[in-house]
């Protein structure tokens, strides 16, 4: 229903077997992307993701390894005779960074419509889906973002029958939209069982851990956090840098009471993350320590 | 003498594949890199590159495959704790676009010395090496570079032992310096016989092929070029786009009676350009299609 790609899962600069941390959702035939890293264009093209596909581009910050990829990615999207537009949501100061970035290709065959997040909190809709950012705490102003798709209650037929709702009509009350029949206007609640379970996808990085990201991904279907340091005795680096270690990326997976928790953005001394995955399941149970381009196709409970 | 290691061989943009063209030189400890596109710094990760070492980075152009890597580069060698500085030679203009590119970072831990070329011919002396820049003609103000490095005469320690010259003094007189030894002056013409042929390595790209180009690669040990294009039915789109067939690389090999041709910046669309080898060694004999990474060592001829 969803797909999800971790496109890469590295901090601070690209290395040879490690991307820069970015993830790509899909659905509907839309893709979104976040974050865009020195790279994150290749990452793209390996995965067989297109060009044309993606509509929107949330960025976290404006640190380089979150950023720099903008130009190249934007440049690439017009030598593919892109001409959809592209929205960008960043925080504020987004217009004269990304103007600044894109200083060797100032004007592209496409309308770029960037949003600047002001707010502590700001909400979004694009193509169906529920977009949540939260400001989180970095040494920059940085967001941390959740992507719920709502599902309605389940359609009643039975119910609809007794009502004597023309069938034709019913694809629209399972949309959730009220319908007008004659003198009768029927609502969704008529027909539709209590709201059921959508799907959440939570990215987070980078950021000390916070009571307000625990709250903006509660009930994560899918929790993707930076765990920047493995260890707990890095603590002091972790405050002093403003990330976060797995210990305390587990804890905000738990509190959220998300299903499952991938880690990223692993700092570049941390060559192995994979040494550490018994050490995270026993932080937090459904743990993954994903490598690049990590995949999921997250599907709605068959309820 | 020389290590030569061209990082990429892709034009255009970076595919999965295939790294963006760019090129390092090692000499004495000291290393130059021309061309920075998105994910150099990657490439030069691969080769086992210190950060430390580049000491010179010259730029051909400002579109976005030659330099948007360079915040990024610039980052991580900050991140490697460099202190020492860097120079950048680039055309006119150079200043502005790289004050806008490093946006998320304007302040680095070193100094960065921005040269800006603003003649259509620019020579320079770093760490030995003698730089020569031509410009060359493409859509964007664009430089070719030479390399050389010049060798002396074979010292004569026969004719030195006549002049009664202290055997101290001689390392002076075979780096090329004059020596005074009580009252008397010795120039290293009296001890050295005629300048030997050094090692050169030319690299051009994005340009058309012009007389100029042939000028500056003559005698080339090695001369990196463009092949944007295999086959000569591109023609127009290479005139167009200011670029170079095979055919032209090979015309100015020639013309410039270069040693060896790796031809270079192969467009996206030239999926596979090794099956055009027997072709491009049939246009001109010592020719290489590189894979990325291709690398070589220049030594003087022993005599």
């Amino acid at each position: 229903m969803i797909d999800v790609c971790l496109l890469g899962t590295g901090g601070t600069m690209p290395l040879p077997e490690r991307a820069l941390t970015a993830l790509a959702i899909r659905y509907n035939g839309s893709t979104f992307l976040v974050d865009c890293g020195e790279g994150t264009q290749v990452q793209l093209r390996k995965k067989g993701l297109s060009m044309h596909d993606i509509d929107v581009i949330f960025i976290t910050h404006f640190h380089a390894d979150h950023i720099v990829g903008l130009p190249g990615l934007l440049l690439s999207m017009a030598k593919c005779d892109r001409t959809a537009p592209v929205s960008i949501v960043a925080p504020k100061g987004a217009s004269f960074v990304i103007r600044s970035l894109c200083v060797t290709a100032p004007v592209m065959p496409f309308d770029i419509n960037i949003t600047e997040m002001h707010e502590k909190q700001e909400s979004f809709f694009f193509n169906g889906i529920n977009v949540s950012a939260q400001q989180a705490d970095h040494s920059a102003t940085c967001y941390a973002y959740s992507f719920e798709l709502k599902r309605s209650g389940k359609f009643d037929p039975v119910r609809a029958r007794e009502l004597n709702i023309d069938v034709k009509l019913w694809k629209q009350l399972q949309r959730g939209e009220s319908v007008i029949s004659g003198d009768q206007t029927f609502t969704p609640d008529m027909v539709l069982g209590k709201p059921r379970k959508g799907l959440k996808i939570t990215y987070c990085t980078d950021t000390r851990p916070t009571e307000d990201i625990v709250l903006l991904a509660e009930s994560s279907d899918l929790l993707i956090c930076e765990g920047m340091y493995a260890e707990d005795d890095k603590l002091k680096m972790a405050i002093d840098k403003k990330h976060m270690l797995f210990s305390e990326a587990a804890g905000i997976a738990g509190k959220s009471c998300s299903a499952e928790l991938w880690l990223t953005h692993f700092s570049p001394s941390l060559s192995d993350p994979y040494q550490y995955e018994e050490y995270a399941k026993s932080l937090f149970k459904n743990t993954v320590i994903p490598h690049d381009l990590e995949s999921t196709e997250l599907m709605f409970n068959n309820v």
